[in-house]
């Protein structure tokens, strides 16, 4: 049982307002009897009661985590970097998932609330178009940080990477090694990600006199491996051209690849593949996945610091100027493309 | 800025009290001031503070997840298991992570007693050998349950897989298939899984009447895709009549099957591998690798149950009984055996 303020006093016959003040050591405890309490605490093995600090202090040192989705090699990654740096400053972390769902992440977001977090770091749903339940959280002057999935029209801090320039480097990077169909598997249209990959795609092309041809850019909604295989069949089936694709993330490339593998396409002397993200497994499949490189670990970690300048700022009741990080990437080149 | 009772009251001129007692719904406030101060409090969005709350029930409603590494496609999938339950009972997830560490994993485990978590889930560090930071929280009966790797010697409910049976039946797959010579790639001397998974595989020698010779087992230390590469390497090194080799988890296989695809080693033609644990890396790499499928989201949502039944017993006073759920595992056959 968690040893409490009156055990300490009835183990002493003192009183429990003296046991209190001399483990805060007040001077009007005398030194005497604040060395006895000190030593009985540690010997019944007292540890204050966080929830009463709490109420003192406003204080939960507590931080909420909202992700899309855990079993992600990405989203790991940023909660790795989130974790280590919170422990850097005695700060712990709940994290919780909004699969993807608008309604569940609204609902994940009033839980943090209604526990008193200090601060919110979250990457959207793709369900998410309505940002009225991140408004409020912002207007109730709770600290929150949005990251990799983020909305451009709420104030706030944001980390991301440049996910238009990434794409546009991947794809200039097909050009120049001389794809002149490129296709492109997108993500769903909500997220900005996959908006500004799209575009960035998009840009590469029209930058070098390539046509923009719609029917070469497939929509994908869960982003899975099985989605991979499908719309790779279905590219082969539609255009026999095609000699290069950009793909939105690396789950989805590795998809391909194993279809291309299995009806014998040779990636990449008929197909070049690049995907996006750089999860360890594109370098360990066969061909390994040409890549964009995406830091998952210093995004959690630079979302972290954010936050935990904008808690203490607010503690101190400055005024709070919204920074928008944008860490680089880069192409990392392995055998998917030639 | 969060709405206080206090607000609330000089919003509508009357006493903190009454505020208090109409939003509990006490009698004594008429019927007329409890709508009119629920209507108020609805308009102002006022949340009850969680740490008063919890002051007066005694319940965080939170518990504590230590594991040895986050980044881990078994782990990610434990924690997910563990959240989803926990969502259910409206319990939140703080996870830390120890690092394989003991020093560590001691550290996390006082700053969740410290923050008095309403329990407590842990798989060990591999380099935890001295369980006295587990009995401690045992003794001030804050309830834990371990996973995955835990300690036969405390007394607690566990939630693990038949490490040993499961080791066997891979041991026996390759010697049913024609193997002769099989080797071993074993974990850390410490942590219980893997001294039960060596135990499996000889065991299996044994009553195949196949001679264990220890040259072939080789003991790694960070279970990495690098342990796998350099180990292989070794093996066909020190034994170049090796035809099977049973490795405790499937990163480090991948490892392995990598180096023998760079040596133009056939697998399975002339090495077989089975590996342990089903990362989905696992069958998406080429040879497709067979292992033993480890259900890190049912291990993770077994564990919340258990720990959700212990903290309620303990609430109405009952006795507890630990419980030891072990878990199925399967064998999936895929193209690294033949």
């Amino acid at each position: 049982m968690l040893v409490t303020l009156k055990q300490i006093a009835e183990e002493l016959g003192i009183s429990i307002t003296t046991v209190s003040k001399a483990l805060k050591e007040y001077p009007d405890v005398s030194k005497k009897t604040r060395k006895l309490v000190r030593e009985t605490a540690a010997m019944l093995n007292y540890k204050p009661n966080s929830f009463a600090v709490n109420l003192r202090t406003k204080e939960s040192k507590t931080i909420g985590l909202i992700i899309p989705e855990i079993v992600h090699h990405f989203f790991s990654s940023v909660i790795k970097g989130i974790i280590s740096q919170a422990e850097k400053k005695g700060y712990l972390v709940i994290t919780l998932q909004s699969n993807e769902s608008y309604e569940l992440e609204k609902k994940q977001i009033d839980l943090l609330i209604s526990k008193r977090v200090d601060g919110i770091l979250i990457s959207l749903a793709n369900g998410t178009a309505d940002y009225k339940h991140i408004s409020e959280v912002l207007n109730q002057e709770t600290p929150l940080v949005m990251f990799d999935k983020i909305a451009k029209a709420i104030k706030c801090s944001k980390v991301t990477i440049d996910d238009r320039k990434a794409a546009y480097k991947a794809t200039q990077y097909l050009i120049d090694i001389g794809c002149k169909r490129i296709a492109h598997f997108r993500g769903p249209l909500l997220p900005q990600n996959s908006i500004d990959r799209f575009l960035g795609y998009k840009q590469a092309l029209t930058d070098n006199n390539i046509i923009y041809d719609p029917t070469l850019v497939y929509l994908l909604n869960k982003m899975s491996f099985d989605e991979g295989k499908f719309y790779a069949n279905q590219l082969l089936k539609d255009h026999n051209d095609v000699d290069g694709i950009f793909i939105n993330t690396d789950l989805v490339a590795i998809g391909a690849i194993s279809e291309f593998n299995n009806q014998g396409i040779k990636v990449p002397e008929q197909i070049n593949v690049i995907g996006f993200s750089n999860w360890f497994m594109a370098s360990v499949i066969s061909p390994s996945l040409t890549t964009i490189n995406q830091p998952g670990f210093e995004i959690g970690k630079k979302a972290f610091k954010l936050l935990y300048k904008e808690i203490k700022d607010r503690k101190k009741k400055k005024i709070i100027n919204y920074k928008n990080i944008v860490l680089e990437t880069d192409l990392i080149v392995r055998e998917s493309t030639v």
